[in-house]
């Protein structure tokens, strides 16, 4: 099975620069032949979910409701899982093998926190604002979220090097590994 | 977007039979350029999933737990959902366009039963035994679960008819439509 | 912790009859310093809760949405899940020592299947219509849901027998037994 | 219906002050005849929910797992979602009028953030420690988690003045209003 990739970010309006940077995150993605997950709404998940796309990349949106009406134009499949916003993004990250931060207001930064709180490896990627660009400044010695250490925070700031080290902090047996337990 | 197809049917042992019929399921709904979701654990689920997989269809399973370690080999994406066997089963039924019944125990009549309560387009593959071959029996009219008639459920004797039927019963608008109301 | 009886039925219009029985099986719970669960909206629902909250019980319900709006007059809490009416069902049952089904549609029908597949102990309130006089013809020997025989389903035809029966039937540990594994 | 309080806080070891902190929060709670809502594990979770229920307060535990095995002895009632960690605190947030903060690591900040995401009124108990004491730092104006201004935080310093803010800070028609859509 293909690495699953979630890449988590700002939602709505986001700047030209942010969005070719999402968009270069997707098309890494694709050519590495990882399986792109995201909230599947606009901004940074419609503009790495179109990067992806246009690579031959498969993309899946993990969405809020239960009808399609806000999937952006780029998927290939859209789970209208009707859990809500903030339980559709913990079921996003449970179902990756490592999550990609890109920008991001408090809704990025609440799975950021949910990726740590279950163990999955994240990658930051730095210079593309929000709080790609604050977080390192409220973790301990620059990469935990809290005393547990659960996983390190992990930074890069090229769309080429963010995806490099995410497939390499992927755990290697994605198919029946065991990712720890939650319940 | 390509129509979402989930097949519901009997985890654990099946017998030749059953297992020919749902690899043949999953091969229609390769050649009609469907995805399919399933439970993505052994029985109907793997056998379906085979049958996609090896005619180029894209397969996707919805896991009861965090890890991948009950997933059938013929995954292309499996979603860890740690939900459980029963809540894993509605996000399934929620992200079909239309939903395929083959043999199946009480399990399978629950994800039915949560079809109906949803709205969404169920067929019924008779001849594959399990509740697929007592179902009718409990209808009203031999279609309906209760009298709100949310939607009728409808029934072929052949992969190839089932699947044809399923495509003509999922919503014709699959991006945007909107699949009425839960919450 | 008191025992935890979940109760389900139908929501909207019933009969009196039907109202009359569900209001005494709430009055008979709240005797027996049971603890009161349910779907929380009208119906069956509605009179559980007042025949329990009349009598001193303490009545929760299990709200499908974010709001409190359909919420009956007779509970001390709704818990405002937004987990949609069918997930929201799956919360009820798993959080129940006992389930007792009145009457009751394919919903309900639903919710005693979810209580098989976990293994909780269900009552049926005979002659209260609806699934509660059908079930048992679809059961096999009369008391199970499929082969796996998780439980058997019982039979009651007054409110006090029901209650008395749901009682007796659930785990003696309530506190911190083992319910066994659903993930 | 009563103002339901959601308390979150560090659970395993804590320190004797905010054990103390965390029992005066459960008794005006009580007091005030509030229903505690909580995680319903060890730490601040069991210290309010001691410090409510021997004042007459009612308290209820949102579980992580199926079983109660791991519900704190000062309980009225344990919800045992199976749901897992990071969804079962949503589902305490979504069901709370009015979130308390004591105290916490990055999971207590994770509900701190997916109550901002919900717009439900957060009150920091500030010199309890942990996330507590530092949440004002990464806030914008002191008070906001990101542009959107969703909802101010507030913070007071003393178990009493906690309390009283919670239930002025409550959506004043508990019972039947709008708490916003999330889906």
């Amino acid at each position: 099975m293909s690495i699953r990739v979630g890449v988590i970010g700002k939602s709505g309006k986001i700047s030209k620069e942010v969005k070719k940077k999402a968009y270069q995150v997707g098309k890494e993605i694709a050519l590495k032949k990882g399986i792109l997950l995201s909230g599947g709404r606009d901004g940074v998940m419609e503009a790495v979910s179109k990067g992806a796309k246009e690579h031959g990349g498969f993309t899946v949106g993990i969405m809020p409701g239960l009808t399609q009406e806000d999937a952006n134009d780029y998927l290939d499949l859209a789970l209208t899982t009707g859990l809500g916003f903030d339980i559709r993004s913990n079921v996003l990250i449970r179902s990756s093998d490592v999550v990609i931060m890109i920008n991001g207001g408090n809704g990025t930064f609440n799975e950021v926190s949910s990726a740590y709180l279950l163990s999955k490896p994240v990658i930051v990627f730095e210079g593309t604002g929000g709080w790609a660009d604050k977080i390192k400044d409220i973790t301990q010695e620059g990469k935990y979220l809290d005393k547990r250490k659960n996983i390190e925070l992990k930074y890069e700031d090229s769309a080429i090097e963010v995806v490099n080290l995410a497939f390499k902090c992927a755990p290697k047996k994605s198919n029946k590994f065991d990712q720890g337990k939650v319940i």
